[in-house]
């Protein structure tokens, strides 16, 4: 895959955090905590710890040589470990035979994923705030703004477009928690040596991963996870619902730009090669187009969990390059709802405008609820359908219709009707709805001056 | 599809939860707490409720038209409603005026499905409990019986049994939290009207979804989610990790019942139409087929996400059979593989048996270590290696041809080699690491008398 | 799952093609078709074959008994076979020997489902039929007919609504000729016995084979493929293209329903339980959701491919279930959106009406075309690039703008720039696409009468 | 992602394939055909056409600028014409003009990919041919090698190791045929403008189209293909059946490897960072992996056919990346099973002493034929199953058990016993199968020499 598309789907930071370079760095990070934390319980002497940590720079490692040597190794740690070794060597010729010490290439593959992961994440998890923060204020602001409601895109009864953005900062909120959640819960050292019992350093295991964790500050589990994939795989699903979330966000501003709708549109906008009319809603087809994506590098994860005995064959290798992806296209997506929230430019009037279009018939359960008083909800439904339909086949404004109905006039007067209709009056719970959720999630703004 | 394997790859008690007329009596428990929380805040009359509720029984309701109906309406709650209409009709005409008041299609689905997963849930849960309790038995039993530790299929250095069932334990304890976390985070109500505004209902709409949540003891949202589905999407993908956990169970158990390995078997093995001499691991087979089963909805779920504005087309449909079909099959898998760890026949000869069978190759990582303290790493693992592909070429033993090797005797003896070698003294922290989890996961066994 | 929404989702005849009583006659079937071929190469008495084929019949077997046994036996064939014995041999003791004879549970479960994807990808392909033919009679009849053309959901050049629906119609033909390829090139039998080299027949497998595959009406392969799933997948994944390709028609039908765009309805919609108003996209709705849920069951068919040995351990059994509910939901797509393209109601004036929605704006490259010759592609784009802007800022039509400006006034006079501006004139060669689409798919039509 | 395993899990020539260069210079060879297809048709100058194509070399074009601008735009081909036009202004101001002319940004960015299939496929279609040769050589070799049939990870009858490398064969070829037909049906121009009418060419369209397919070798189809994705998708499924059967082959293989089984061997198997012993199935590894990788990734492409109206949001760009990695896993696991069926190491006296392994028990069902002649199928499947639970719980070999049996010895003698359970005498049609695969696909070599 070339990297033409990083800047449009990833986000540059994330990226570093993935980039060869900081994932090399991470694997050195890893096999230095290690040799000190050997060096800590007297296995190894103090001085090759300190060797070691100096020369585990990434920049000293050659890449190529990395890349070709893994293929016949099968993974990266053991070419890595061959490198740091003869590294080690040309400082202290005596320090190289501690390099790696007790440790498998699992230990410091899984292990430098999960700091990978907790460096990127919080990237991810900044853009929500940025979307959090940016759907709320237009909660805030447009918490008395009536638009058409929508369901089977068709309209439906109005809401408002402060109840829509406060349903994005609610769903985006507990996405992010998730998310936090899932770090958390992996944010776990991997330290077992070949097969889980780290018996190269006889019973001092425990001991020395312990010692990793602290230096690492990761936590230490009761015993090795390297046969269970759960935690990247709960990362991994955590992130597929911020993407799916991220990707309803885009579905609504992209709906709400069409031409015909034209709601609300992204101020940042995309151009045409052809069309110099065009305001393309850039940011909802990047998080459109990863919310596609997501689902199937998730299900990848979940289907590789079955590995077998101590190491799997194929499950452990499809996670190397699918869990960095995932993160780097829900970070890409975040970024890009985060902008696009922020420049969102919305349209009142046109709101206005489109809850005329229907003539009424968006509130036509208005008036059924108002019948139903006094006809019984079934005889009211029935009643307003049928107006309804004549309304739309006439093509006349639903209130006309209902004004001139027989059945109709004992109970709602013109004036009553009028009333009915009016969108700005049929908007129920939909202010303490947003309250609620500007209460919860920024409850220190003065949201009603 | 056929119900032909309902009872292979599913669970009775999960069945029974989403049968035709459970699912129509969670609706109707939804609409009678809908009645019972309008009439609560006064908007119908008390005894409009108390007939609601009397004729909300499934046993009453017509399948076969629910089933005709709902093709025209596009779900299942149009037609039921009507159908519990006339039923209230038929006992109090009055009342029929009051079912369904202020809500839409999707608050009773919705809100139903979440009731459906109440039941449903904790089955799963027990079965995982009893999968937990039966992997902990054999890790304690087995703290001390030495098996092959396998990577990449090749014996690596040995484990033991109890460290393999102690991992399974440990992973099974952990999606089991992760899915209790779930089920909670979606034991919620849904409840907003025509486009979740409650308008219908003036602004009562909050104290109703109150008074329903109370009813039907879900908790109450700060808005209404029905246009975002994370909550459902959390507790599918909880599902997945328990599906690839035991998947990864049943994996293991598939592998090791496998005629050349024969380390355990499943005890309630199934037959073969032509070889009266199998014992197939059925339980393995029906884990591995839902976690190659479940990553595939799990992705449909997380597809269905992006849902236009206040309700979905499409993405809310395909959710309709996906969620229950991801919790059955996840029952079946729990179930199938609860009994086949507690059923398991394990053979502690056959594992010492194999254990041999590399000719002492599996402990090569010990003389590896042990001259490493001589040798330095590098100079050990390079004559190691040597003297494996040695032993492997000559078909002879590892001891031999390294008691023979003039570089080895000067650090190694022949019985500090037969020492090395013996898979017994080999286990590292194994015994270490069972202990911390039977502390966990079952403190007050008295597990070492 | 229950089956409450198998109307809605599903087909009739289809959902009857997997029903548990045509899933047993299919398996008798070939049981029956076995005997007579095993009878014709003279390794068991022609009797016996007219016996077994006598009593092959699924009304006689008891399901409850397979459903319960097949849980202990792992797989259906073989309580289907214990059953077809007792039958058997309460009709003639002797000929009960004779049942299954050379067979294993696997020839009869692979081949069963072949018939079954004989018997209902028929039904599949007819809905097609009728899907393309109501798309090519909605080419030919608005061939004319202007309407906006919409790439990122705005508004492009125009395009006809002709040109939409022989898209549709061509892409409908491509997905249905792939589902013929893929159903005749998997019409093949299984049979291998025990492990694939029929020995229980000594040398006489491949005659076995060949007459049953005569009597099946299959073609018989070069050797077994039960460990080669491929054929199956192949008409997985073909039925994954025509799915794709229904939820294209289906989005687009939702899409142009929209309440603000209106261009065209199903003429069947669904109605809502509160809104009386509504008249909703069912088909596409269907479609939809099928395209949502159909990529994660073929992604279980493809990952349940790699199959252990002779017979797979999870994913063979992951096929059972999954191959029949993507054939069933396919059904259900194509059947909804030939109901909907047939019952679709289109509404030229509303397409005229959208064209104008955008003030010309959507006209802008004829004009920038034009001007392209005066004065280059890039000066030109960015000429009208800027009127476009101005146009929308102050909100008066593009040709009033265009018409002030001095650097357009040299090379275009106004009425070039109405005439350039107008949507008809505007359609390239929509016709002659259209064209070619009719000409292949309907040549005997008369379609510019 | 980093690139660091695009050695292990790709393919160098198909990486070379999928570039930022080649797919720029993709890019370039349809703007290039365009000019000259438009110049053909008398739109353009001639002279014009011959600057764009001699500057159209992706080696002077600036990627970071194309990476940052994509990111405005919304797609590569905008940045990338603006690039054009300027360095063809350098050359030829005024056949800058005439760059892009009539095209949209699709039409460039679809055509380039399929010109992307075009020159990697055939690799992958290379890397399948030097697989199904090295699957079809073992399979002459090993025509007459018994080994163990393995079902449920049990042993079946015996099977040869030339009937599972021939299985292996006739999979690998169908696959590949599949590709072939899917490459072919996608090998199609997309060329339709703006919205797909072409319009800005006036009726010229169709001839441009035509020119341009001359010139790059393409079909051209019915009508432009931008809003329907089947053939791109087409093209996916069938390397998701490719990757599917290598899955198969890759399990397989590394199952055959494990220490216990030992009967064939990747000869150029990894190493391990600590256990000098272990020779890894990296072939199997790989190729596993990405069985595991694609059916995500083809989930993906199948979920982003429905795409809105005449270019998608979400869907279009869904696919940009996920169809070039498909292309890319599927390259590197056909070369993983082609290396590793090149140098595979067969151990045919591992096959031989592991069908001794069950002590006859694999041969069960020749035993159980042979005395169905007399008994009847049932009573000799039962008399033989109960010898066969003795024979394990007694630990005696199955022959002894039977010649024990008072209701065997009057059908069968001890020497009809020993050479029913001889494993090379219970083959049935193993050779024949064999033969038909090895005169369909390598109908010349002299297989039998």
């Amino acid at each position: 895959m070339s990297d033409l598309y990083d800047r449009m789907f990833r986000d540059a930071r994330v990226l570093g955090c993935f980039s060869a370079v900081a994932h090399v760095q991470a694997m050195l990070d890893v096999e230095a905590a290690l040799a000190e934390a050997v060096a800590e319980v007297g296995l190894i002497p103090a001085t090759a710890a300190t060797t070691i940590r100096a020369v585990a720079k990434a920049e000293h490692f050659d890449l190529e040589i990395l890349r070709d040597e893994s293929v016949k190794s099968g993974n990266l740690a053991i070419p890595l470990v061959e490198q740091l070794t003869n590294l080690v060597a040309s400082t202290d010729p005596n320090a190289a035979c501690f390099v790696h010490w007790g440790a498998t290439s699992q230990d410091i593959i899984d292990t430098s994923l999960v700091l990978q992961l907790r460096a990127s994440l919080p990237i991810v998890i900044q853009h929500l705030d940025r979307g959090v923060a940016a759907a709320l204020q237009h909660a805030r602001r447009h918490i008395d703004t009536p638009m058409p409601g929508r369901t089977w895109l068709q309209h439906a009864t109005p809401i408002t477009f402060g109840l829509k953005a406060a349903g994005w900062a609610d769903a985006l909120d507990r996405v992010r928690t998730n998310l936090r959640t899932a770090l958390q819960a992996a944010s776990v050292l991997q330290f077992g040596g070949a097969a889980g019992t780290a018996a190269a350093l006889g019973t001092s295991g425990p001991n020395v991963a312990r010692a990793m964790g602290t230096r690492l500050s990761l936590a230490v589990p009761d015993l090795p996870w390297h046969a269970h994939r759960d935690r990247l795989a709960h990362v991994s699903v955590a992130l597929g619902l911020v993407a799916g979330t991220l990707g309803k966000v885009g579905r609504d501003l992209g709906a709400l730009a069409q031409t015909e709708v034209g709601e609300a549109h992204e101020g940042r906008g995309g151009g045409s090669s052809t069309m110099p009319n065009k305001r393309n809603p850039r940011g909802a087809a990047v998080a459109l187009a990863a919310s596609i994506r997501i689902p199937g590098l998730v299900s990848t994860v979940l289907a590789a969990m079955p590995q077998e005995h101590e190491r799997g064959l194929g499950g452990w290798q499809a996670e190397w390059e699918t869990i960095p992806e995932i993160v780097q296209l829900t970070a890409g997506s975040s970024r890009a709802i985060a902008e696009a929230l922020e420049a969102l430019v919305v349209d009142p009037e046109r709101m206005a405008a489109n809850l005329l279009l229907s003539g009424g018939l968006a509130m036509a359960e208005a008036v059924s609820m108002a019948l139903a008083e006094h006809l019984g909800r079934r005889e009211a439904h029935s009643l307003v359908d049928a107006a309804c339909r004549k309304a739309q086949e006439s093509r006349r404004p639903l209130a006309d219709v209902l004004k001139d109905e027989a059945a109709v006039a004992p109970h709602l007067t013109p004036l009553d009707i009028d009333r009915l209709l009016a969108p700005a009056g049929y908007l129920g719970a939909a202010r303490a709805f947003v309250d609620r959720v500007l209460l919860r999630l920024s409850p220190n703004s003065d949201h009603h001056a």
